[in-house]
């Protein structure tokens, strides 16, 4: 059974804690793919959602202080209880209180999957990474296999690092996907969504790093059938279509 | 004259305290429905803001403690003021602090009518209900129906419960409505913007009950000509069919 | 070149400090238009944020007191750094609070232009404005070039009016333009959008009255052309087909 096929069999509750731009975007793309989206962010309330959830999704675009705190505690309660726990970095390299907060949610809690893309996730192991810098050439498929080793050896995880070619890792095996199309970075929010769609998949699947490359690889081919729809004719008319095809 | 075709001649302003999932979109449908959305959370100015306004919903979907606040005080502004006043209890079962800050808002303000999912109208009564049940068997219905009753009487309001079969209940008069599409359960936020709906319809009406039971009436059939558009494959372009529904 | 060639040669990054009601819409909108939106709130950030973007947007759409002191410290940067700053003053007139607010900003920033409707751009120079009177009349053309004209040099900025006759003037010079469709008035967000898109316009225009002049003409012309698209049955499905028109 496919990890899409297992998503839509247990639907998934993903508690979210993410950011404000893409909260309507990834509820609806979550529900398309099977899962069931929560968002909630009360500092009170967020270990106990946390606690009867099925993942946990961290994304910080839109990071303010107090939802740091809240990320810290739903955080601490899924690891507790041993829910899966994704970071997505969104940014991290922009400020220093995006790379504070990155380090304290590296510090305090234990994420089973860190995504984000090639300028991201290289900051997070200090490796230069020039963000104009065609990402799909084969010597840069080999660095981001080697970022995505170290992260996931350091922070004992599943690397995630998206792009023209996404790769995958988990420290000793790494995978490479290159289903997807570049309208999905002509919207707001693909990746964030990507990161919930990941979350669910890891909570169905035996294999982290296999669910995520799963959710990876039909998230991409997803997008290749939505430009193909005849409705297309941009990103306003993209959007719906590929919600569409994640239910497919 | 239909409740829509009133809400449309007056254009009554909704004041939304509401989450932060659905904005967007309810935004967008209460203006394709007629009415005319204000979001405001500042506790500075939402008691101003209520005074203003045709209508006020409340709706705890992405609550945190200060929004709490500025809900009490808009809220108490609308009840001084007459100004008609509606709950939505999004998630209520889900955590102590949503269970908590609920029981305020009951405590402290006047509500013209609430409206949620059997699971969530339940809980306002304390009575047992298995989410996960068939809501459209009828001894369900008959449950119910005497849930909405319950909350109508307690609270003295407009009980409006939604499912596959909605019941609207004012304590005396009790009335069903079967018009709607699955496909509303599987977007977000179909209830909270069918909660600014219901609003707007109060809000013009004479009778609260009759202005429910129109608006939810309305609602689904809207949702049940979207899905046979021609345009329409799955939830993404859904949404967008379903908005121009809602302005027929 | 045109400024929309300009736009997508150099991809500005805009930083948003806006309402949470828009910010999906915003972020799509500015990606087709050609800019690269970014939207970050918190108070220890905002400075960093605004110093590395190529423009910056102030909408008070939903604001609360905490954005309040963000948005004077990123508006505090950008000023000193010499990167454009825009305000967009929504429902300025509405309450105390909002009113204050823009007092505060107008005070202490220092605005490259300022964009509303009529109502909320008469209420900055005290000028009395029947919110629901017909803005296209030639003798309110005529007043909304005055209030224009008042406020680019009390605050001296672009001043730009939006309706159905749009007037933007620099206090020496007055433009008018008449592109758009009444269908940017019944979605939410139409006149947010807009500000996103005059801040990147200015960010790279030689002339800040040039630059806002060419976007608002080629936002109204892709309103126009959207419309006329055989997909759109209403508001619903123009918001795709609006997106798609602004990548054109």
């Amino acid at each position: 059974m496919t990890i899409v096929h297992k998503v839509r069999e247990k639907t998934p509750l993903i508690h979210h804690l993410t950011n404000q731009v893409v909260m309507n975007f990834t509820a609806n793309g979550l529900l398309a793919y099977g899962g069931s989206p929560i968002m909630a962010k009360e500092r009170q309330e967020v270990a106990e959602m946390a606690s009867i959830s099925n993942g946990v999704l961290i994304n910080i675009g839109t990071l303010v202080d107090t939802e740091l705190e809240a990320m810290i505690i739903a955080g601490k309660s899924a690891n507790e209880k041993g829910i899966p726990l994704v970071l997505d970095p969104v940014g991290v390299a922009a400020t220093n209180f995006r790379k504070k907060a990155t380090e304290q949610l590296l510090d305090e809690l234990s994420f089973t999957a860190i995504k984000g893309n090639a300028g991201e996730m290289a900051y997070l192991v200090d490796v230069a990474w020039e963000t104009k810098g065609v990402e799909s050439s084969d010597g840069n498929v080999a660095e981001l296999e080697n970022i995505a080793g170290k992260i996931a050896k350091k922070y004992e995880t599943i690397a995630i690092i998206t792009g023209e070619t996404d790769v995958i890792s988990d420290g000793e095996t790494t995978k490479q996907n290159k289903t997807g199309h570049v309208m999905l970075t002509k919207i707001t929010g693909a990746g964030c969504l990507l990161g919930s769609i990941v979350t669910a998949s890891i909570a169905v699947g035996d294999s982290a790093l296999e669910a995520s490359y799963q959710a990876v690889e039909f998230y991409g081919a997803a997008a290749e059938r939505a430009v193909k729809q005849a409705s297309v004719n941009g990103t306003g008319t993209f959007i719906p279509a590929f919600l569409d095809e994640l239910q497919t």
